[in-house]
């Protein structure tokens, strides 16, 4: 049995606790947070919930530390300070700082000798995995990726910040047309405004004025200018009703030739469609914290992302098992 | 520059060899046929054109040996005999002889210091992966695998085997209304007959009788007694017109749940629309030849499946290009 320590009890931890109960292969062996341990209720029974700063003393105890935390602040500092006391991974999702993530990372823990895995989850993650087998196979081409229809916690946590805004919710959505256009094969340029579509729900605070705010978040920089956005303004109880949940998804596909000269067109497409973000993610966390350690059990030290998995390695099957059933 | 050896110079072969006329990492070094060599005329300007009983003085000339012949009578021989004295890389797709082609080819490669890579394409090949990463990320689920709409070579030889058949082609159909009832995430169980139908077009010889040869395709075991199936009667022109491509594709499924109690639903997609399925084959041939010599390199020996491919190596690009252009 693998032993799993979640850091950070969130949803994201949520979800993990949720895959690990569901993976016959693994146990939690403890939860780690920076609140009041006695404030934290787990819903699995008997698993202790530890103070982070008291983590170094389950050293021998875990075989995988997950970190749950956040990509903008938590992540960047936590994910190679444990990996000097554990192998770990995480879902470290600013894409533009990968690189600069991988090289801390990948230095602290091969100066431990543990192995690490970050950017795992579907997007980057399976995202990436998709984008690399479709440019691999059809070298020729272009590759577009679409998200949602799904929540933006991001986007969410942005028109939240604006003053007059007691809640406020943000769905991405891709532009069908664009999608279909894509689909044909024509390869076609898309801008940003193109490809997505913004739709927020906002509570509004007594007395704000709506126009003001509607204004504000539709020319909000980076976040909505470059897009066609739609604001609802709803009362808190159908946004307790209708958008509470954490819905999303996405499209990668690839369109690309093969022939001698080009002469035949194909579509690669890959997509996710899911009830909860971070329930889904954590699914994924797990699978790659069992494919990690198995990395481990071959010798691989240092940091690694889901490109360097077998995807043999994922499954709870020997290989053998695989060959004869799902090849 | 991987130097590659093609054996068997029919429609797979071909396609192989405007696989690596697209790759900057590769160069054709030989052709190896059964056939007179004199008689064969390849896209490639001065490559030689070797008798397959010549394949051994090329031992020391060719990095991987791209087997392209028939799963039926070919690679079952061809495979482990030329594991002895080339890396190889096969197609083989008869799934259930799978487990035994690969000991036999495992023995083989593995006596002799070799690595080969059997049942490379898209199914087995790509949908096996989509089965294998799917199934890890939503262990309580359900698989489905639909074909189509595309040309099915065995059931067309089926056809053309009857009496009074001159030509004909089968094109396998996936039921769109058993799509959706999958992509909703009912689970449901589909019957053979519900999932796909089957469409055949026939060129008859003069005076042969349409409806006994209607009754034939319709009845026949395995091939289609259990598939609505329609046969269309056509002339020659028509044929030559109309169904001389080799479009094919498909789709893998899976829909399964997350959650502390399985309370959220998800929808994993993968998709394939191929305008030519031995081009598209060659392409995914010819990247895990390109993996594979990296596995050699790393020291893999004997029979690998792609199950057991880092995806990195699949690709051109390295390692560090991966992680910041599209992980």
């Amino acid at each position: 049995m693998l032993k799993i320590g979640i850091l950070g009890y969130g949803n994201l931890g949520r979800g993990v606790e949720c895959a690990v109960k569901n993976s016959p292969d693994m146990e939690l062996a403890a939860v780690f947070t920076r609140r009041d341990p006695s404030s934290v209720k787990l819903l699995t029974a008997g698993v202790p919930v530890v103070k982070i700063e008291d983590a170094a003393n389950w050293k021998d105890k875990i075989d995988v530390m997950i970190l749950c935390g956040g990509s903008a602040t938590d992540l960047p500092k936590q994910t190679p300070e444990f990996a000097k006391l554990f192998n770990v991974v995480d879902s470290f999702d600013t894409h533009a700082k990968i690189p600069q993530h991988f090289a801390n990372v990948d230095a602290a823990a091969k100066a431990a000798g543990k192995i690490a895995m970050i950017s795992v989850g579907w997007d980057p993650g399976l995202f990436s995995l998709n984008r690399v087998f479709a440019t691999s196979f059809l070298s020729d081409g272009k590759t577009y990726t679409f998200w949602g229809k799904g929540v933006s916690q991001g986007h969410s946590d942005a028109v939240r910040r604006i003053a007059g805004v007691k809640n406020a919710k943000q769905y991405t959505i891709p532009v069908e047309s664009a999608l279909e256009t894509v689909r044909s094969g024509s390869n076609p340029e898309l801008s940003t405004r193109q490809k997505h579509t913004r739709e927020v729900f906002v509570v509004l605070e007594a007395g704000a004025d709506a126009a003001s705010v509607e204004k504000q978040i539709k020319t909000m920089p980076n976040y909505f200018d470059e897009y066609d956005t739609t604001v609802h303004f709803i009362d808190e109880e159908e946004f307790a009703k209708n958008h509470s949940g954490m819905a999303h998804g996405g499209f990668v596909i690839r369109s690309g030739k093969t022939g001698w000269d080009g002469e035949y067109k194909n579509i690669i497409e890959y997509s996710l469609k899911l009830d909860s973000n971070p329930a889904f993610t954590s699914s994924v966390l797990v699978a790659y914290a069992r494919a990690m350690m198995r990395m481990y059990h071959a010798g691989v030290r240092g940091c690694t992302t889901v490109l360097d998995v077998p995807p043999a390695y994922l499954s709870t099957k020997s290989a053998e098992e695989l060959r004869k059933e799902l090849l």
